[in-house]
């Protein structure tokens, strides 16, 4: 890559709109997985606009360099992770949101967090359901790429299950439109759902334009306090396969304690698990939730608590604030396995006897009602040896997942430090269709190269 | 194609697999749209197992012959038109079904039909929500591929949000497995969408595992009559981009004229529009029935009635024998329209215009609450004149929709009836993309020839 080629693009776009040397790339070099891989990019771009990421891809096809596209910056799985002599084009300045009450749908830039879209539309009685733990800091750009999940997703589904049109730019430079604010549309190949999940391997999305629902009910909340991680388990199992909760949560001793050491709510530091089940669904006799709490207390929970709507608030953000309050405690090697829900007591075992085996801990949460869990794997830094014991115990993880019929990633993404398992839980012939696809959109293979596909 | 090679297969499947000849291929040349370009194909394979489709496409495959998958033959475009010298691929006899309560899924072949999988599963106290008006007479096989829609999908969803895992045999003949009884997967690129909707033409579904609910409270319904298909339109728009009905469905004086002839409920064969109102939320001070209630009355309905559970029952049935019904007075072109919600009214005042100015009768009912409509172009086929003008009206139709932000198709499908529209809707990049993956999944075009694709 000559200099005069790097100013050429420079001269196509607003001055400020790449960075360049070591300093200013730094931050962008990786995402919240801390891939170790990570290679120095030759330069971020920070486009506000579609024909700007038009302008930039096609340089980047013309010269055949390597481009990643990023969002916050908080994925989990290394699919932001920048390639050495590449670009990272970060969506960060893509902020613009448009609300369209006739439609009730909302059109947004990849950049806008979606913490600042869910306000945004709230202010006008209107909701964004899909709400990762991470909400307050990730961008609906990402939670497309990933198709992410998120609390109410046992309930209310995923970011696809939201996602009307998309504007997308190929690897040639060309601006795809996809849908709209259209309900059903199924004229022709299904290319939107495609684009979705697809982690920057196929194109970068520009535009995005969402379905929005009503402001959903208060959801009343049942904690239920567990001595067993089995009890909890087949609590779990029971209740997400006979009724519809609108949450289902779970969290282990680990990640109650260090949620405590944090928030300091009174939560009882000796429990095996902490299970949350909420119901919105207007039931005058609450149904739902009487069968929770007796599906609790018949599978042995030692305290079962409806809470108070400040309580239950007061649990949903401890279960927010698991992932940061356990990395606290040291770094993590984070995965989102999820197995068919009849296999949640085995997949909550194997990981103990895991934790046992290669003497590391592993914290557990998990969106439970989906059979989605958050494995942490907490290891110390600077020790090698924990650091080695904790990568094993972390593909270990995902080995077993798959061996109990599950997945790697449940809504986190592949991206690339779940790559070397991937083939394990979809086969050859999957693998080498969805190469096929990749090559017919991105031939020269500049589109997030290692995301995904080797 | 030698008779030889035609033995061939057959010695490699059970005896009575193949149809041959005339009479015994008639019945599966075309679907419900009677496109009348239909072929005569060389052979009709009826086989039970993914085996014997596997055999059926490599055998295909490598003698260059044309397959069309054909599930009840209920489609609406000519999605399973059959081609000359071609071999259609029935799944009739392909109809066995799996309740997994531990997982709360359903996995079936796909020849069984919508409503004997609902009974089955009914049975055991679950459900299965897509309900397309056809659902006594379709199969679920024809529902994947056209991503079908239904009365109760504008709370609950179509087809695609459903599907959990489908195996799925590729024009080279091997079977792909794709996902599974897991709620939540994004391991690599979301093939299984992709192949949703796809009609038959990058593989044959052979296995699908849907997801259940519990069964659905009872709904209450109210019926609001119009004198004004305007007024009508406006209630919808207000009512679905504020609340979230379980069911918005509309019916035109055609239509109500039609069933009314031959169920005699009583209805105001005068009316201008039928809207029936659906709410399932359990909400004991019926807020959304009341909402829609003033919305319909606010917006000049003459009469709003809230039903009793048989009445509701009985206009529900009177909604989905709206087709068969009109289908009495004559031939039908029938398309399934969409709009985004604001711009129902002009579509509905639009087709009005049409029917006068192309001297035809076209009959409306819709989806309302998706903005997704059909309108029935009625003809009588011995009238060579008539069928024109109501060929020109289909048309034109479509072109409507789009100059409207619409699509051509909500949930039947493009097929070969609607493929020459599909340009105009999509335009010339995503249809270049579209090809470039159905290439890359099938090079030599055998799948389905004619739809969907040129």
């Amino acid at each position: 890559m000559s200099n005069d080629a790097l100013a050429d693009l420079a001269a196509q776009l607003p001055d400020d709109t790449l960075l360049t040397g070591g300093d200013a790339v730094e931050p962008y070099r990786r995402d919240r997985a801390l891939d170790p891989a990570a290679g120095v990019p030759l330069t971020v771009a920070r486009p506000r606009t579609t024909h700007e990421v038009q302008t930039i891809v096609r340089w980047a096809s013309d010269h055949g360099i390597p481009l990643v596209p990023r969002g916050a910056g908080t994925g989990l799985s290394g699919g932001a992770t920048a390639v050495d002599g590449g670009i990272v084009l970060s969506t960060e300045r893509m902020r613009e949101i448009r609300i369209d009450r006739g439609t009730r749908t909302v059109t947004v830039q990849p950049g806008l967090l979606n913490a600042e879209l869910k306000a945004a539309v709230a202010a006008e009685g209107l909701w964004y359901p899909p709400d990762p733990a991470s909400f307050e800091i990730c961008s609906i750009g990402g939670n497309i790429a990933t198709n992410a999940g998120g609390l109410c997703c046992v309930k209310y589904g995923v970011t696809a299950d939201y996602v009307l049109g998309l504007e997308v730019v190929l690897a040639d430079g060309r601006a795809l439109r996809l849908g709209g604010p259209l309900i059903k549309d199924v004229a022709g190949l299904n290319l939107l759902k495609l684009f979705i999940g697809s982690e920057g391997t196929l194109g970068v999305v520009t535009e995005i334009t969402l379905r929005l629902l009503p402001a959903p009910p208060a959801p009343r909340i049942v904690a239920a306090w567990f001595a067993s991680i089995e009890d909890a388990a087949a609590a779990i199992a029971e209740i997400s396969t006979t009724i519809r909760p609108s949450m289902l949560e779970y969290m282990d001793r680990t990640c109650i304690d260090s949620v405590e050491d944090v928030l300091a709510l009174g939560m009882d530091r000796d429990a095996a698990a902490l299970v949350l089940g909420g119901s919105d669904d207007l039931d005058p006799d609450g149904r739902d939730i009487a069968f929770m709490t007796d599906a609790f207390m018949r599978h042995g929970a030692y305290d079962v608590v409806e809470t108070s709507p400040e309580e239950g608030a007061a649990l949903a953000g401890a279960r927010r604030a698991a992932i940061p309050a356990v990395e606290r405690r040291g770094r993590l090697l984070l995965s989102d396995v999820g197995v068919p829900l009849p296999r949640l007591r085995e997949l909550l075992l194997g990981i103990s006897r895991l934790e046992a085996e290669h003497e590391v801990t592993i914290a557990m949460l998990a969106h439970a009602g989906d059979g989605n869990t958050h494995p942490l794997v907490v290891f110390d830094p600077a020790d090698d040896e924990a650091a080695e014991r904790a990568e094993l115990a972390y593909g270990r993880i995902m080995s077993l997942a798959i061996s109990l019929g599950g997945t790697i990633s449940g809504e986190h993404g592949v991206g690339r430090m779940k790559r070397p398992w991937l083939r394990d839980q979809v086969g050859d012939d999957v693998l080498e269709v969805a190469g096929r696809i990749k090559h017919a959109l991105d031939p020269a293979g500049i589109l997030n190269p290692g995301a995904i596909f080797a």
